[in-house]
């Protein structure tokens, strides 16, 4: 089993409203159909439910929101993941849409219905879920973003391998020599740099690499990669170990 | 609380592919913005997931149905969705769009997720789902129609009504002489006539009017109404009643 994150950054033109980047989801898309196990894809919201959660002033944080701006960036979430799924139809491969809140409760694992999403990604259908505003409790709603789902998912299911594409090369360890890490480790991962994204409302690279770092703890390994284009790539492994080693 | 059912006939052109019937849609949502209570949609698959399923030979029996096939009808039934769902935020409601795995573990219930829904529609959100291709068990899928999904909601929420609108007039006494039968009771109900509708996976009418029994038959009021025109309309009513009575 491999877990796939399409970074928001990677799937969308992020300063450009509800713009998909349709060559660059081909270009993953058409990727993965080389893998020859079961996968399950998350993606993240980009230009589409980040650009209605800004306006709309919506966060990670339960609270009650505007309700016609928890419609409407649901709605974004659930169009940019049609778009998605379309690209994968068109691949000819078997997507099957997923809304985070069939697996979750609020922010909590549904260790049931994440065991059925293996199930069905073991059947050779492609669970294809993402970032989205979900019910938290008492009328209260929040953003369950698509890097905190990829730790949930990973928590349940133990994949092999943990992969996280972003709109940049991977880790540096000197921006300014364009230098890439090619591995992070508890030795270094405090002195890394972080290129410089579009203002997230999830939290930018530092929390991504951060919900690496926590997955990696587990002991999965987890890359970091930059766009593919054709079957090359670069990016940086984050190799699983365990915490308490 | 009331439960709303969207016939696939009314929201969509049953006859012609992938087409949504806007002007049917608008009408029906027009006269749902004068209700002043929280309520819970349903809609059924009519010419998107019906089109599809019907084509890939998909049925309400569990089965290791074509894996394409339950992508393309998922994607359909989302497709459709989006479309109400836009036509809700354009005349200025909240709706969730709601896939139906959320609140079901194959064709059962998850009654917590069933009352979090409700809460849901009470915050001022209107949950809306549809029939959908869902993962049974063991790697098989299965069509769970919008009208056993009304049944799901009815048994766990109790509410005080349940909506459903249809392409035709209501339920008939005499089908040659057009007389509609303005009340359903249990001496009557073997004598119904049932307009002939296009073939339909779920069951058509005699299908449909049998989950509504099934719903009054624990107590609460169902409506059969015809596609509303402005605020005026012509059913059947089918009493709440106990069956042991």
């Amino acid at each position: 089993m491999t877990l796939i994150k399409l970074g928001g950054s990677v799937v969308t033109f992020k300063e450009k409203p509800l713009a998909a980047n349709f060559e660059a989801i081909n270009n993953i898309l058409r990727a993965l159909t080389h893998l020859k196990m079961p996968i399950i894809v998350v993606h993240g919201g980009g230009s589409f439910g980040h650009y209605w959660s800004v306006k709309y002033n919506m966060h990670t944080k339960p609270a009650s929101y505007d309700l016609h701006g928890i419609s409407v960036v649901h709605e974004s979430m659930i169009a940019l993941n049609q778009i998605i799924v379309n690209c994968m139809v068109k691949l000819g491969m078997n997507p099957y849409a997923t809304m985070p809140s069939i697996f979750t409760l609020g922010h909590k694992p549904i260790a049931k219905k994440i065991k059925e999403l293996q199930t069905i990604a073991e059947s050779g259908l492609i669970p294809t879920t993402f970032g989205d505003v979900v019910h938290i409790e008492n009328r209260k709603y929040s953003i369950l973003s698509g890097d905190a789902i990829m730790s949930i998912l990973a928590k349940v299911l133990r994949p092999s391998k943990v992969v996280f594409t972003f709109n940049v090369d991977g880790i540096y360890k000197d921006m300014k020599k364009g230098e890439i890490i090619k591995e992070v480790n508890n030795n270094n991962k405090k002195s890394l740099e972080f290129p410089k994204v579009v203002a997230d409302v999830t939290g930018g690279m530092q929390r991504k690499v951060t919900e690496a770092l926590k997955i990696s703890g587990t002991g999965i390994d987890v890359l970091i990669i930059s766009a593919i284009t054709g079957s090359s790539f670069e990016g940086t492994i984050v190799k699983g170990r365990r915490n308490r080693q």
